[in-house]
């Protein structure tokens, strides 16, 4: 089973993310900082939408950012005004997460194999948590996007068994190397 | 592309769950109603785990709870009594969700072919809004367990290109048929 190493992730993020606002969002966006998270319970306001990862790896990709920003996604995707968040600026976050980190699944099959991704599931709320079962680390980038920061991070691990209908609990992701 | 029958659906979920709690979780549940709910924004105080599903049809499955529930199936799953949502109560019900959900993807492959299963995501707060990219309608069953209410719900809908790296928006989730 290869590693996947942070520089790697951290590389395709950033391209990914490039690419998509290059292309589908002009607004100004730049990278702030790049990082990395332990898995944590912390309570969070704002929106977050995440992606699952299936195949040979497993995992979770997410876009998280403040209702303001996501606000103003939702009018420059969906050319649609809102004042506050609502269904449409959900689903607008959710279809960015969708391109950015379908993106990003395009740019690290060529070192992990043929991944499937699901549809975004985008949380809306102040101070919840939302937690990834069997993560212990979180690989991200901090964008400064008009003034609001955005954080776009993944958690990816080998599947131990990708034919599996259920994985184990205690799944290691030390494979994933500094 | 084969359809889903709403019956089968709630008939796998019935029988997944029947067997995960008989073998790993020695509660009492029965069944309060099944149901079907149309996509919304609205939002809920609790526990929520997500699983998504990859391969020829995409989508989501859920559990949700109350935090008192989610205490509950931590003190019976992993033996840590616990009075308030913290970690472990979180991974608990993330691990409740993989068994119910990889139990039911089991019993659907049959019908829809070979299917991936992401890493369970855990929510919890108050007043928070969960929205799945995309789909119309969840299919799902009320439980009552110990007094409490416990609903697992999935949508799903065939994946128009299994084979993308991002799915279009706008999928039609008509396919799911009553």
């Amino acid at each position: 089973m290869p590693v996947l190493e942070q520089d790697r992730i951290i590389e395709s993020l950033q391209a990914a993310t490039s690419e998509v606002f290059s292309t589908m969002l002009p607004i100004s966006i730049e990278t702030t900082k790049s990082y990395v998270e332990k898995s944590s319970a912390e309570p969070v306001d704002g929106v977050v939408a995440l992606v699952g990862f299936t195949g040979p790896w497993v995992g979770t990709g997410s876009i998280s950012c403040s209702a303001t920003l996501a606000c103003r996604l939702c009018a420059v995707l969906l050319m649609t005004e809102a004042e506050a968040v609502n269904d449409e600026v959900l689903d607008a976050v959710g279809e960015v997460a969708n391109m950015i980190i379908g993106n990003y699944k395009t740019h690290i099959e060529s070192y992990v194999g043929d991944l499937g991704l699901s549809i975004p599931t985008v949380i809306y709320g102040k101070n919840f948590t939302a937690r990834s079962l069997n993560t212990s680390e979180w690989v991200a980038i901090e964008f400064n996007c008009e003034g609001e920061p955005l954080h776009i991070k993944v958690c990816m691990t080998p599947n131990p068994d990708s034919k599996a209908s259920a994985r184990p609990t205690g799944i290691n992701s030390a494979a994933v190397v500094a």
